[in-house]
């Protein structure tokens, strides 16, 4: 069995003199668009999977969690369910069906995704039920990304937020290294739960899933064992707009070669919503992955 | 004044588990659509200009090798002069322009564009007139990418070709290296002229600039210098139907996340005109660049 160090591909670091020379701030990207299965969840679910006891894993997820747990479970064999709102995208279906997995699909109006995890737990009592977000071992295996990036000693890392897996596996990878670097959350404005925590000072829930095209953060709240390390250790969030992270898609395509997924692109997002506070900043700006439909990257170059 | 090999950033592997299983091939995806100025043309661009005594530098190009030339001039302190068609992409010009060199646009239906440069050349006697593909020093530093996987002992290497500059450095970096790996040269169908040449044994020319979309091919014919390394070190060519090009750049897309230019495509739409040849070889797909106008991917993809 491969360690979660030799199972993970190292993170991809970029300095696009397009990019830095047209908006005239230090950035350097850092993507996990070709990390196994396209986004930094492979990380996550990897350690999950590999360091549970259990032979069967039980999640649902309609994105890159399902995708990233599928194929760490076909590494290890193990048994591996995903549930899957049966509007998903076709390709998206098939990827977690590629990796081996058994989709479960639901029609999300007659039953909620965590009543139907709740039924096929009852079903499959071996079964580990893997959150994509609020797991201790989530949150550590997503630290390992705040680990290579620890010695560039950057002032700031902007990070894309959904649930806050990826957030606070940094800013615990951070102060693990000593690493002083601020760490800010970048959240659709559609969405902003975790920007509004962060200011009341308490778990604050959206009302219903966010309408945002970040699909990757149509989250309705940070997780519980997220929450404490972002109230602590996060700097600041900022709120970034659906045309702002379309814009920012579209940067990567045209200055950078690079094919980011609207919820990858928050971080730049959130640099265009206020550059003036990256002035003079070595800023890292993390891409969380690369996955988009087709369709939707169509309308955004 | 950094060195050709502090001055290139290293080339990116990609081994795609989505590509590998699609396909049932031992696939290995080199990029270098990250190379600075997006494609491999830094790596000729930046040793030429860096190896000349000359102060200005002069070439014709539309696409990749000018913006690296501009690119690699404004690092040294030199001067550019690109020649470009009035009728290139806008994007294109304001790339060059970017990078601090001076664009001298074109009417392609009144001068030739190598007439033009015997035109400036006259002008600037003291510039060196740089060609993309057709010289000792652009060969000399494209080998720095065979170098970077001459020890990954590939069974097979396919590198699109069009004037020949990068399938030149990669045989001689393996004549070098002694390295066995078979170079197979993946050129378009509708621009065949090395195919041609090398079953022929002799070089031949299309007869006009040939209409592929893989628009970094529609050279004429092979370079001079090009030519005998070719056809001495080449294994083979396999000619690439548009058709297959564009189903590449869509598989990259859809299950690599990379976004590569229809040129740089050109290898993997030779694994797709021909698989059964690469069936259980250790093969290494080498993309050349990913820059590649919006309108032109958003139909591909």
């Amino acid at each position: 069995m491969l360690s979660l160090l030799e199972a993970i591909r190292p993170t991809m670091s970029i300095r696009s003199t397009k990019l830095i020379d047209h908006l005239g701030l230090d950035l350097t990207i850092v993507s996990e668009a070709f990390q196994h299965t396209g986004s930094f969840k492979f990380r996550a679910a990897y350690n999950l999977a590999s360091s549970v006891p259990n032979d069967e894993l039980l999640t649902a997820s309609s994105g890159n969690f399902g995708q990233a747990l599928a194929y760490a479970c076909k590494l290890l064999g193990k048994e591996c369910t995903v549930v899957m709102p049966e509007t998903s995208a076709r390709v998206k279906i098939e990827a977690v069906r590629g990796f081996g997995a058994e989709v479960d699909l639901i029609d999300i109006t007659k039953v909620g995704r965590s009543e139907r995890v709740a039924q096929l737990a009852d079903e499959m009592p071996d079964a580990y039920i893997a959150s994509p977000y609020d797991d201790e071992l989530v949150i550590d295996g997503n630290s390992t990304l705040g680990d290579e990036i620890a010695d560039e000693e950057f002032d700031v890392a902007i990070v894309p937020v959904g649930g806050g897996g990826l957030i606070s596996g940094i800013i615990r990878s951070f102060c693990r290294n000593g690493v002083k670097t601020d760490v800010f959350g970048a959240e659709p404005l559609l969405g902003n739960d975790a920007a509004r925590s962060f200011r009341a000072g308490e778990l604050i829930a959206n009302d219903s899933e966010p309408k945002t095209i970040a699909d990757g953060a149509r989250t309705v709240s940070l997780g519980k064992l997220n929450w404490p390390i972002i109230k602590e250790g996060a700097a600041d969030f900022i709120e970034v707009s659906d045309e702002k992270i379309a814009e920012s898609v579209k940067l990567y395509f045209g200055l950078v070669n690079l094919k980011a997924e609207p919820t990858g692109a928050l971080s730049l997002g959130a640099v265009l919503e206020d550059p003036e506070r990256f002035r003079d900043k070595k800023a890292c700006v993390i891409v969380s992955g690369g996955n988009v439909d087709a369709d939707v990257y169509r309308r955004m170059i």
